[in-house]
């Protein structure tokens, strides 16, 4: 081809294409996978997860795509953190506690019996050194983490007969998974995992006596409320349970400076976004529940409180020996706790306890 | 100029300049500004304003390119809704209680006494239709407003003696601004209105027998303990009060889609962090000022906060009848609130009061 023909025409915009930058939506544009520990359109949590994948995509233009991936569809629940630790999905979207078995210590970061509250979790990682603890221990298994959703307080779930002392928990069937669970083993239930959609079967047919899985929302949609119409409060368990996208770190160093800060803020909008959610949709639920599903809501007696009490700071400093990791960050937890909680008794408590009084 | 020399070496750059879309990183990048309601640097509100604009201008790659002026650098604090209004500038950051000479409807987007917790007024606006019934009123005044953040529960305040019975409010003079200072004055306080730095020299001299501002990390700050020693609760007059970004409407609509979801995370995830951050600094000052610095925490006695509460609703209810627009917000509030109520006291309240029993 001659010089001259080349610089006419079609040539031009040749040498225009290849010269410049492309437009920044087809540069670098990646699609990346999310495996999830909640079912498909799952209300509260999955349906984030979704969102969350929206809010990156909508705010990079379309640079960073996200496919969304419901438990069990890519690989199972639980194999989530195992998947993003070794590249074959991106980022997960669940409970830390879930990874336990890697180190006690996970269960700080989602909730622990006699915790924190959603606002006081917020303020250990957000400003109480929580985050680089917690990077840290991700940092060994090639994560890097973020809050990105809270359920706030849970209840302590659904009975179908009273628990009127101590005496009413030994030998009772219960489904409360992770350290709940533990404190209540110590109090003489046998206390059991199970997946959520085999609750209600296992409610019905008698092999378990009682069973927590959320708050009013989650649990109305699961109808446990046919079976079981004791409903028991308060959620000693899970005060304010926070969740988390883990990405792999790879990827998370991959990403540009403003793409790092639109996962930042993205992860943060939903952490927001979601306690807000679920404290508009529990309200909402737990009247429907009193008024047309006929539950009888109920406070454990002082007696079992002061044991689930005693019970979960053993089940903590237990926890804590298990490796040095975990005792480092259950003493930063500990003393974030013990701060907040002063001000959260005469600031939040005794605000609520004056509207209502 | 020949066609041929025109198509050869530098009039083929200046066609290829003219001919593509420039890198996006120059092309429309914009200077916005944004005036406050806050002092230069004050802790908490006035840092996330700054933070807000760092986000934006992170997650845009300098794109929004916001600067940040304190209270009374471009225009006085109270004047910033009117200067965005008018485009004079384009963003806003501060309380919308403040514009509640508009219409009294804006103390709902704020607080109210007796009103929503955090939690609670972040699911009305999110999830409750707040933002709608918000989106109309100030359309009214071309701004177009999104939540920034949230201080969480407030305190009633410092007094130099202790308030023992409804007959000491009769002529207390107390520093409370907004629908909190109309409550205390149906009550016989002579409640006024002091600027931040205004409110300690009038404690000192006398001109003020008690002064509420914030909580105690921004109380702190200011001294007052220096003054007065009986720390007041509960916070019945701001139980969690959300801050507002406002955007001139046209600047809002001239954003892109990838922009407006950017300025909408940005937001949310200041809302999320601010709360944590007063939740956790709040607790460190409580403990410093009661540890270092003798405060006295006090609660209000039984007859006072029944009084308040009483007085409060026919505040908010008198608020309701000065506009349709308030009538119509007042309502969607209070069957929000009413919902809500329950939840807090079994799931919150419930938790806090079991984990300190």
């Amino acid at each position: 081809m001659k010089r001259r023909s080349f610089l006419t025409g079609a040539g031009t915009a040749a040498i225009a294409a290849a010269a410049m930058p492309a437009p920044a939506v087809a540069q670098g544009k990646r699609q990346l996978k999310m495996v999830t520990t909640w079912p498909k359109n799952y209300p509260g949590l999955g349906v984030s997860a979704e969102r969350l994948a929206t809010r990156i995509r909508d705010m990079t233009d379309g640079q960073i795509d996200i496919k969304v991936y419901a438990a069990g569809e890519l690989v199972p629940a639980l194999e989530s953190f195992d998947t993003v630790s070794s590249g074959a999905a991106d980022i997960y979207h669940g409970a830390e506690y879930y990874w336990q078995g890697k180190s006690k210590a996970f269960n700080f970061f989602t909730a622990v019996p006699f915790g924190m509250t959603a606002a006081e979790i917020n303020g250990w990682i957000y400003h109480g050194g929580g985050q680089e603890l917690w990077d840290g221990l991700s940092k060994g298994f090639n994560i890097k983490p973020l809050m990105t959703a809270n359920t706030g307080v849970q209840l302590a779930g659904w009975y179908r007969n009273e628990i009127k002392s101590l005496d009413d928990l030994k030998g009772l069937k219960i489904r409360m998974p992770g350290l709940g669970g533990e404190v209540m083993r110590r109090l003489g239930a046998a206390a059991v995992t199970l997946a959520g959609p085999d609750i209600f079967p296992a409610l019905q047919n008698g092999t378990i006596d009682a069973a927590e899985w959320v708050a009013p929302w989650n649990d109305m949609a699961f109808g446990f409320y046919r079976i079981a119409k004791f409903y028991y409060w308060p959620g000693f368990h899970e005060p304010g349970s926070s969740l988390a996208a883990g990405f792999n770190l790879s990827v998370w160093e991959s990403f540009t400076k403003p793409q790092q800060a639109i996962v930042r803020a993205a992860c943060a909008a939903e952490n927001d976004y979601t306690l807000a959610e679920y404290t508009h949709h529990n309200g909402r639920a737990l009247k429907t529940l009193v008024d047309e599903h006929g539950v009888q809501m109920r406070k454990f007696p002082d007696d079992v409180l002061a044991a689930l009490k005693k019970a979960s700071r053993e089940v903590l400093e237990d926890a804590a020996k298990s490796d040095a990791a975990t005792a480092k960050i259950y003493e930063s937890f500990r003393e974030a706790l013990a701060i907040s909680e002063e001000w959260t008794r005469i600031g939040d408590e005794g605000f609520v306890e004056a509207r209502r009084g």
